[in-house]
């Protein structure tokens, strides 16, 4: 039978495509100075150290590596993950409670195939990674938000959804926010925590930027406070490189049982070659030695961008200082739209993120999203002084026009 | 609020865990000899020429290659994808309708997501895929079957089920069908475009054993019949290496479009350094080589199975005798179960699968699918002749018993 009615599933037509994927492409023309997308550095990927764990890996163990395997993941690479855990914050994970995904995105995706039926409720902190707000949308839900406050969720509103209704997921980023580089404070875990375990909500930990720290000591995970009820997202594409697609899930055994159903029935396995150079790299060479060359390039462009952003911007213009990771969040006058800002700035060569890509609902549209990591400082100072001109004259013509009375 | 109703989804919990990959853990048992994965024989690999390839990539592009990329692919593998089908069967396709994939398995999830609502009916052969069977099962479909005969599916059955009401998608794989090793003939394809052109159904054509072909002339795809109704799948996992897990879409640009949205939400993109590794060894080595030496190995392996079974098993069991792939089906007298000689044959150290597996419904006991790519000859040999006992003894037993009257 013909119809004319769409072939395409419900679920389907709620996925925007992402807009920062649309400015990345424009990023690829010669010249364009980029604070818009969230990569790395690529001078700082270890590629001969890769090169040679690639080499050694396929001539030792290449039938193997080139094989099918289990969709868990690579055993040993589970057990390294676990055992860092265990090193570094005193973890007590088994490798049975580490899944290998492609990437944290897939992790999110699995994680939505798992919990979401059409319009649950989920809370996501206001505003939120936009690769979260497009997977999770795939499967229909009622997307809450909550204030974001420089030190954690706003408890208040927190509190509030959590005793209105029955919420499925609550989608945090405690380290280094993406978009805004906010840290959740002790504090502020420890009340999330205190709330959530009187539900049946399950926190949904996502926390790609948390080794790439720049000052300060590292905090407790929200998994180390509340295990069974956590599901905690790594990755390696912040710390070795992002074109592996090499991340993780740290849950409960029963919770990990059912996301690798679910990643078997969506791509049988991650890279079994991935997996095993990854591995190979990680126990030959030093990945703490490697983070902190991260750490001391990142935190130099950062103190960059602070500092041309202090030189450059008005008063009026108001901006968070990450503690680490990769972004800065601003905010412009309430009459300054960043698209428009975004506009101006391509035509100087400049990219970045407006804000409002970030928001499930109800889009903040004067903020924006700056990235530090994969600019060098020559070009940072520039992009912010074209910019904070560009804000500037825009305040400027924002202002009441004073009319002049000829003088008697 | 604390609940005690799940937290899962509901097309979470209709996802049933692949029975096949339980008897592959079976499979890592010392000794066992198996016909039950469909796993390639990794001395085929070509791991010194991905060695020399993932070298020559780390150290010449590496930086690329680890970066993020874009969700559609490496732009020069779509494209060396799209000029093979050109070569090969003289397709008209663009590398804008070409989408890399993690393997075939990530297709069928993404054309789930993309076409399936709950309850909209699809038609699939009888037996099918099992990993199709379980990767569309997530979106809660009716699932409708057609039974697949030697030649192609039963074409009354389908102009039944296309009259009767609407159907999304009709999933095939016309080459050497998993699990039955059956081929359409061309007769067949034609009938099968005649009635779905008259349709709005997708076709969504599986073939990612279409180039291990033993004898006979390669035959036009489906897609190359009816492009803007049939999405066509394609893989490196038996011509190069499943652990890579590259696979491909060929459809209209608009589908392909669609389908990386989901993509993007879904993985943001397959690994970019396998990718690139990959179109380095195509474009350095001789795949059309490479693929004739897999011909002739899994060909000799065929010929000595069936030899086996026609010695070994009585005439009471039928077999199909394929012109390539990587599997025969077996279908025992009505009254063996494939369950109870899958358990005697264990005992003996021998695995493979029960075909009651590869159903959506209805499944037929009798049956069972034995995999002859990776086993030698001589345990192929031993294999079949232990089966072959055990299912004679089994006819033993199943006898009417004859009562014995004294004699007079």
């Amino acid at each position: 039978m013909k119809t004319k009615t769409t072939p395409f599933s419900m679920c389907s037509e709620q996925v925007r495509p992402s807009f920062i994927r649309d400015i990345l492409k424009a990023a690829n023309q010669p010249n364009m100075i980029s604070l818009a997308g969230g990569l790395p550095d690529p001078s700082l990927f270890p590629t001969q150290h890769l090169a040679k764990s690639a080499y050694r890996v396929l001539m030792n163990s290449g039938q193997e590596a080139l094989q099918y395997t289990t969709t868990e993941g690579y055993n040993p690479l589970r057990r390294f993950i676990a055992e860092r855990y265990h090193r570094q914050q005193g973890l007590a994970i088994s490798s049975e409670q580490v899944l290998i995904t492609s990437g944290s995105q897939q992790a999110l995706d699995l994680i939505g195939k798992l919990f979401i039926n059409p319009n649950d409720a989920i809370i996501l902190e206001r505003p939120s990674y936009l690769g979260a707000i497009q997977c999770f949308s795939q499967y229909g839900p009622r997307m809450l938000e909550i204030d974001l406050n420089k030190n954690g969720p706003n408890q208040e509103q927190l509190t509030h959804l959590l005793n209105s209704e029955q919420v499925k997921l609550f989608y945090t980023i405690p380290n280094f926010q993406n978009p805004t580089g906010n840290e959740h404070s002790l504090e502020s875990r420890r009340a999330t925590v205190d709330l959530l375990e009187k539900t049946s909500t399950f926190i949904i930990e996502d926390d790609p930027y948390g080794e790439i720290r720049f000052e300060g000591e590292a905090l407790p995970t929200l998994h180390s406070m509340l295990p069974e009820q956590t599901i905690l997202l790594g990755s390696f594409s912040k710390t070795v490189a992002p074109g592996l697609r090499i991340g993780w899930v740290i849950a409960s055994s029963d919770i990990i049982k059912r996301l690798a159903v679910l990643k078997q029935a969506s791509d049988l396995h991650s890279s079994h070659l991935d997996q095993q150079v990854l591995y190979d790299y990680l126990t030959h060479y030093n990945l703490d030695e490697h983070i902190a060359s991260i750490i001391d390039l990142y935190k130099r462009r950062r103190d960059c961008m602070i500092t041309a952003i202090e030189k450059e911007f008005s008063t009026n213009v108001h901006y968070s200082t990450p503690n680490g990771g990769m972004f800065l969040w601003l905010k412009f006058p309430s009459t300054i739209k960043a698209m428009e800002v975004l506009n101006r700035s391509i035509k100087e060569g400049i990219i970045f993120v407006p804000g409002e890509t970030f928001y499930a609902e109800k889009a903040a549209l004067n903020t924006a999203r700056f990235n530090f990591s994969n600019t060098d400082e020559t070009n940072i100072r520039y992009a912010i002084k074209k910019i904070g001109a560009i804000v500037r004259a825009m305040e400027m013509e924002e202002r009441p026009k004073v009319k002049w009375w000829p003088l008697p």
